[in-house]
């Protein structure tokens, strides 16, 4: 089975090592000469919005995707007039605007923060008098990793806020006093099928991922069933086929709704080693219509993600169960180099060997 | 860090799936078009005794292995006046031919079955004298699978045994009335240091191998202890750098050595999802100067062999814990064409789910 990827970077790269021992073959749509995936398969390097490169793609593949989600969506139209693309591009379209995403979400009975969309100087005066401080104001679309967002503290904040954010179309959102960052992995099989991953605890700085533990402490049954209605939800209204991540907010013992990525997701990479069938596998399964496996955790898992600079390998690996995944990028300050997973057969143990690795990197 | 491979085929395949996510990059000589490793690196296409090609990969590459333990020795050996060549060429010497190879395991220690040269129909009489009947006529080179070798149950078929080998330098080996075939495969790094996997029991059809069990039912610790100290003294002896798998026969509590492969191996494949490091991680952390990893069965395991034909994916994918290898070669009788493991959490459990993968392929 031939799958076409518009992306080739480092989650490109882990579903062809993932897919690669099902059999399948895998090209890339990506403008980068050192595309971390490029040397995973066929490397197509023109633009994602090239028509010929599109179209090279889709006579090759059986099967498009994509491994990020600013991926314009007119580009994953173009490749279903030729071939079946998953997930549904309609979830592109959803995704890619904060305000459409959130009305998605609100009208599956999904609760979300509080929000108004902002358009000119008088709509975000109207969005600080319905919202009010502390809100975060963030530019609607291609937001990823904290950009494009500032925190408004007090409203005199807010007018320097919109023109740092040159007055995009925004949208202005409660700031949410959350206990902690959830996020909840799951994939769709072409028959309907679910099978979702345990809800994972996040940390961000700077608006980066730095680090997932896997199942999130102190997981509940009650919250670990509220996520996954939520996704079930969001993945029978989009009719979708593959894996979605959708990121929370916990408050008290409910959970907010932030954002979803229609994708494999940086917070499920620990499940390469820490679950039964990685994420990227049964994304790849999904695709390719076979049953989806088994998204159980082994053990207690935790994922650092490597930014900016990539440690000398020797000391991590000299920790036992210690897996180091690195992508082949240039190094770059704020740039996700790779990630390391960890394992432990009991909680004490996953965060003592992840101290080790923080203390390593 | 730029790895060379001398072949393509799957183990430099699976290589190239563990050590990509190392920070590796691949490159492999193979004249075959269609090699399975082709499409995870270079692949230079030439014999692998062309110097050109030789030539080219030592230039591009940091260190250099095999897939293979028929590569010229002359080959390795070039390679290495270019760039470190692991494991040792010396093992690939040793290993090429029966006789030698048997003479080295007796030099150190290790029981082998009881063996004649034969060169000549003299050398054929005298070897039938010594050895006697049940025995087997071995080519003493380019054996692999089963191939090249005769089974003599009586004096009267040795003349013809031979003449079907072409007369070809050969070895007589006494037939071991053995009650099972195991296989050790450790890893040796550049400190010294072994990581050996438990003991698996093979199952091998026409020669080939069909099944392996992994670790190998009733394993005893002195078992394990007898083969460790075989293997431990051929990988200092050989001043060994990477994976070395030595295959025996079990005789009453006794283990004969039957003979080594100085690469990954087919019987370690179950180590991808079975153990705490895979076999192909190992090596390439043993080229690359890393610290080994842990080498304990995380589960019970069971590796089946697809030989000549590709199951139809989906209903071995819908077995819990199944995890499907092809490797993209073409579908010849007789031809290794993928693998599938299976782990369960109790011998009972793996050995019902083998029932089940049996059946479906």
């Amino acid at each position: 089975m031939n799958v076409a990827v518009l992306g080739g970077g480092q989650l490109a790269r882990m579903m062809a090592l993932a897919g690669t021992p099902l059999g399948m073959s895998f090209a890339f749509l990506d403008p980068a000469p050192d595309a971390p995936a490029g040397s995973l398969g066929r490397h197509v390097r023109a633009g994602f919005e090239d028509p010929e490169g599109l179209d090279a793609l889709g006579a090759w593949a059986d099967v498009a995707t994509w491994d990020f989600e600013n991926v314009p969506a007119a580009s994953a139209q173009r490749l279903a007039q030729q071939v079946p693309v998953c997930p549904p591009p309609r979830s592109l379209e959803v995704s890619q605007d904060r305000v459409v995403e959130k009305e998605f979400l609100r009208s599956l009975g999904i609760p979300v923060p509080a929000f108004a969309a902002v358009d000119s100087d008088e709509a975000l005066r109207a969005a600080l008098a319905a919202i009010g401080t502390p809100s975060v104001l963030k530019t609607r679309r291609f937001g990823y990793d904290g950009k494009g967002q500032r925190l408004i503290r007090t409203a005199a904040e807010a007018e320097d806020a919109w023109r740092e954010l040159e007055h995009r179309p925004s949208v202005l959102e409660a700031f949410v006093p959350f206990s902690r960052e959830l996020s909840l992995v799951a994939a769709r099989g072409q028959n309907g099928a679910v099978a979702a991953y345990p809800l994972v605890e996040n940390e961000h700085g700077n608006g980066i991922l730095r680090l997932t533990r896997a199942p999130a402490p102190r997981l509940s049954r009650a919250l670990q069933r509220q996520a996954e209605d939520y996704v079930g939800r969001m993945l029978a209204r989009l009719e979708y086929v593959g894996v979605l991540a959708l990121e929370l907010f916990q408050v008290g013992d409910g959970l907010l709704a932030n954002e979803f990525a229609p994708r494999v997701h940086n917070s499920g990479h620990w499940t390469i080693e820490g679950a039964r069938t990685s994420q990227f596998e049964n994304h790849l399964r999904a695709l390719a219509g076979f049953p989806l496996g088994p998204a159980e955790a082994v053990e207690y898992s935790a994922m650092v993600n490597l930014i900016g600079t990539v440690p000398d390998p020797a000391p991590l690996l000299a920790l036992p169960d210690a897996h180091l995944h690195v992508y082949g990028k240039v190094p770059r300050p704020g740039r996700k180099l790779g990630h390391v997973t960890v394992l432990g057969s009991t909680e004490a143990e996953r965060d003592a060997r992840l101290e080790e690795i923080l203390a390593r990197i």
